[in-house]
């Protein structure tokens, strides 16, 4: 840090398995992804080359390249394993990983309709390959999973392999874990962290205000995704209450005044 | 492209009469155009430096040549053409479009009230100068035109030499084709589509949610304008059925079981 | 300018009392710090650090080497000031001030609670060591500040030694002078300018409607406060009456048609 400020909140070192910024990538130049190495590298533990971006952007192999030079694990969208999937071409899918020297792979049924133990059975085998994340929850607004199912869904994903869950939001923040204002679904949350550890799920939160009120829930460590590559840094003010937002939250106000 | 997909939309390679993308630039540095370029450069048809930012920008000229440089081609927004207008100085324009090389030129009244056949008049002068674009729809959200009038317009304007005519949305998508709301007028659209032919129009659409819109109506290949740099690629991936929001639109699922 | 427009409102030349743009900085790398200036730099007469992202930020002393270089006065936002009051850090953030070489200062009170003679005390006592800028208004949406108030807070403030004071708005525009939805409170700021000369103001309007509000109520030379960096080009365009929001603003028709 450049100066020092007391009493602010903790942060994991990395590599951490808690307090993890999934950031996306959805179509960067390589200068671009430099800058954001240089500029938010030490608070990033994952980046998600959005849904299927991957297909058409011309620097891929440069920008994996970049990406694994600075120690950033990067990995494909889940959109791209249903885009392989619904042709059925899982074996294609698991060659396409070991062809670009992918170590993480992310399985997901937003937009696809996915037999879960068929899911499940997906997570397994490529559990042998890579490390994988799995996504909970549906890019369709209509499809509301109530509290109950997430957590089973998340559950047999984890004893399948997963090495953390993801809670779907999009990009845009208006499905899965949020109300199509944007609004968090908090009773569903609430819910979902009495069953499953709080370190195994990574919370997609695209938008400030959901953000926030991830950390004030669930603290500063708390594991967040889908940020826009600008905005890692205004996320660790927010997770080390140096923003408006979450000024007055993790001040030990008795403590100061000593 | 990085990797094989079957099924996907066929797209048309460049030079495009359809399917094009025009792209705004607001102000990039030159190493931002060049970023742009890199990531985009295959998929922007056109370019468009939004309004009259090439007024105030002070890497105009070297903007210019590094655009050109890759093929792309470029144009002074239409309200820089009103500004002139406005204020009598028709020849001037003309004398600024040779004076920077420019090869297109956008004619509109987005700003201004323009007798519709003096409009076409510029259209018809223009078009021995340069490729004329010319765009129907006010930026005043409280001029609704009737359809019949919007096919007149654009008729009328081809007729007078226009290459393509131009659906009016300004930057944040909120006027002329789209409600207050962004919401899109389907209705106008429609019926202006029994009429003009659908290559022959641009529609303004700098909102993913218009992008989808379009494209889940009229296919991969509808010229769309108005599009952020960096939201070229994602579009790219909503033109092919490979970004949640028309994941399924253009999948012949019978095909793939076979 | 590239070219000559006629009859477009006067703009002050840097170093300006009025007509100043001042922009946010939230975590721009070296390489997009020289974007920027390369853009807009001479459109630019202050750069704030945005609240206490100098903490976190990497590159900050390099940064500050290139804006210098340049000749732009860069400062650390208001949240820091009050990050290092409220850890009673008063003397610490004075040496901060001095260790990276400062020149500008934000007071504020957005974030917390702060008696208003103490507040024009550390505007007096940090006066004396550089240039003060205060900012009036919370960040809480919850704390309505009536009009006669905010005149007398300003004045108190501009008295205490603040070289302009900042008329609170956060980065997202929804509070202080604006309603939560954004719409700015018209009767506010009239009633202000009726007794604060209206150069001493910063209004911070970092969305676009609000930029064009406050232009079409104050002319082309209102000092805008929290633009961010790739909206100093389009709001240059709104002041000088070429783009569509305020296109026919500023024309004199009468003077034009002679």
């Amino acid at each position: 840090m450049n100066y020092h400020l007391s009493d602010l909140p903790e942060r994991d070192a990395k590599p951490r398995e808690k307090g993890c910024t999934m950031a996306m990538d959805k179509g960067l130049s390589i200068r671009e992804v430099e800058d954001f190495i240089e500029v938010a590298g030490e608070y990033v533990d994952l980046v998600k080359l959005g849904w299927a971006t991957s297909y058409v952007v011309p620097n891929l192999k440069r920008k994996l390249e970049v990406y694994r030079a600075a120690g950033l694990p990067v990995y494909f969208g889940g959109t791209l394993f249903e885009a392989f999937i619904i042709r059925n071409q899982f074996d294609e899918y698991r060659r396409l990983l070991d062809d670009f020297g992918m170590n993480i792979a992310e399985v997901s049924d937003g937009s696809i309709e996915l037999n879960h133990d068929q899911k499940c059975e997906y997570i397994r085998q490529l559990a042998t390959q890579v490390t994988v994340l799995s996504e909970v929850g549906s890019k369709d607004d209509q499809k509301i999973i109530p509290p109950y199912k997430w957590i089973s869904l998340m559950q047999a994903e984890l004893d399948a392999g997963s090495w953390k869950v993801i809670g779907e939001a999009r990009e845009g923040g208006t499905v899965g874990l949020f109300r199509s204002t944007g609004e968090v679904r908090s009773g569903l949350v609430e819910e979902i962290l009495t069953k499953i550890p709080f370190e195994k799920i990574i919370w997609e939160a695209p938008q400030k205000e959901q953000q926030v009120w991830f950390i004030k829930l669930l603290g500063a460590n708390v594991n967040l995704g889908n940020i826009a590559p600008n905005e890692v840094i205004p996320l660790e003010t927010i997770r080390l209450g140096i923003r408006g937002d979450t000024f007055m939250d993790f001040l030990n106000l008795e403590k100061i005044k000593k």
